[in-house]
């Protein structure tokens, strides 16, 4: 399950994201600025809510489920993008199946354009009305991020499948029930709203 | 169900509060002075998160049902209690039993230590293990805040039950999932963490 950076007992912060998370959409735009401010390293760890809503009894978003919960988000997250001047437009169906980009991101892990795939992929799902599941969405997330187009081949492979339940699972002992979600060691922390203090607590973890 | 400075549609915020609420008690430790700060007039507005709850399904708090959830919420706010000089102890019973206290407080909103009443029960439930239930603790938090013993009968007054009643009405009408939540006319804000952006959009909304 491995690969440099990927070892979510080292140093630094590892970053808990679902491509079909609206609140890891904020996360992801601004993480690399935010880290390299408070100077702490970054994992990106890609995981799918799927499973872990489902053990807790919910078959799809709690966003969905719960409508005025759900009405709320659309707001606070209109809100939050304008005031830092992210584009947001309602992805066509929500949630957005991001299995696929999950595993790619994963074979792209050990490259210096993972990051850029990640937000490239964000951006196709809430910026771009783009379904995400889509190769052709992938494959351009990939071109944006100067990745090859062979990495698609990472959405139907057996060994990026495996790694991402074992991540799943990981997510889940660790107590993971929302997406974003920051852990430094075993310190949790959920929500684009906790970026700064799980950043804090990495530096002071140094 | 008026009196003064209980028309939600007034300039100024409401804060939407449950007695029983653990983030509630973290706005209602710190939004008067940063209501001050932002030269933004706030209404205190009890209502009883329990019948939200149970229109969504949930026969308790999701944090009770929901336990990744609630053992997250308590190291939360155990760091953000330290971070902020804030005292917590546990409650005993999980949420606890606000009704009393909301009607109250109803009776208790037209005069000046409203607010130093809440923080009382607040403090009663969230930093000394009291049951706010108990009328020995509504004695108290009346008493720390200079208001009369007699205020004690509230929590039976048919009125102050409508009243709530009502507040519980409106809370669901206007979306409202959860405590503490703050509106600007229309405007919802959900969380501690939304204080501030609530306060700069009511003091744009002037």
């Amino acid at each position: 399950m491995a690969g440099p950076g990927t070892d979510p007992n080292a140093a630094g912060l590892v970053f808990w994201f679902d491509f079909a998370s609206s609140y890891s959409y904020l996360s992801a735009m601004r993480i690399e600025a935010a880290a390299r401010k408070a100077d702490v390293a970054i994992v990106w760890r890609p995981f799918l809510l799927g499973p872990i809503f489902n053990a807790q009894g919910w078959a799809t978003s709690p966003f969905n489920l719960y409508p005025a919960k759900g009405a709320y988000m659309w707001r606070d997250l209109e809100r939050r993008c304008g005031a830092r001047g992210l584009p947001l437009k309602r992805p066509p169906g929500f949630p957005q199946n991001g299995l696929r980009a999950a595993r790619i991101a994963l074979a792209a892990s050990e490259t210096p354009q993972l990051a850029a795939f990640c937000r490239a992929v964000f951006r196709a799902g809430f910026a771009e009305t783009r379904d995400i599941a889509e190769p052709a969405t992938l494959e351009w997330a990939l071109e944006q991020a100067k990745l090859p187009k062979t990495l698609l081949d990472a959405a139907d492979d057996p060994e990026r499948k495996a790694e991402l339940r074992a991540i799943g699972d990981e997510a889940a002992a660790r107590g993971l029930f929302g997406a974003p979600s920051f852990t430094v060691g075993d310190e949790l922390f959920w929500g684009d709203d906790r970026l700064e203090e799980a950043l804090a607590w990495a530096r002071d973890a140094k």
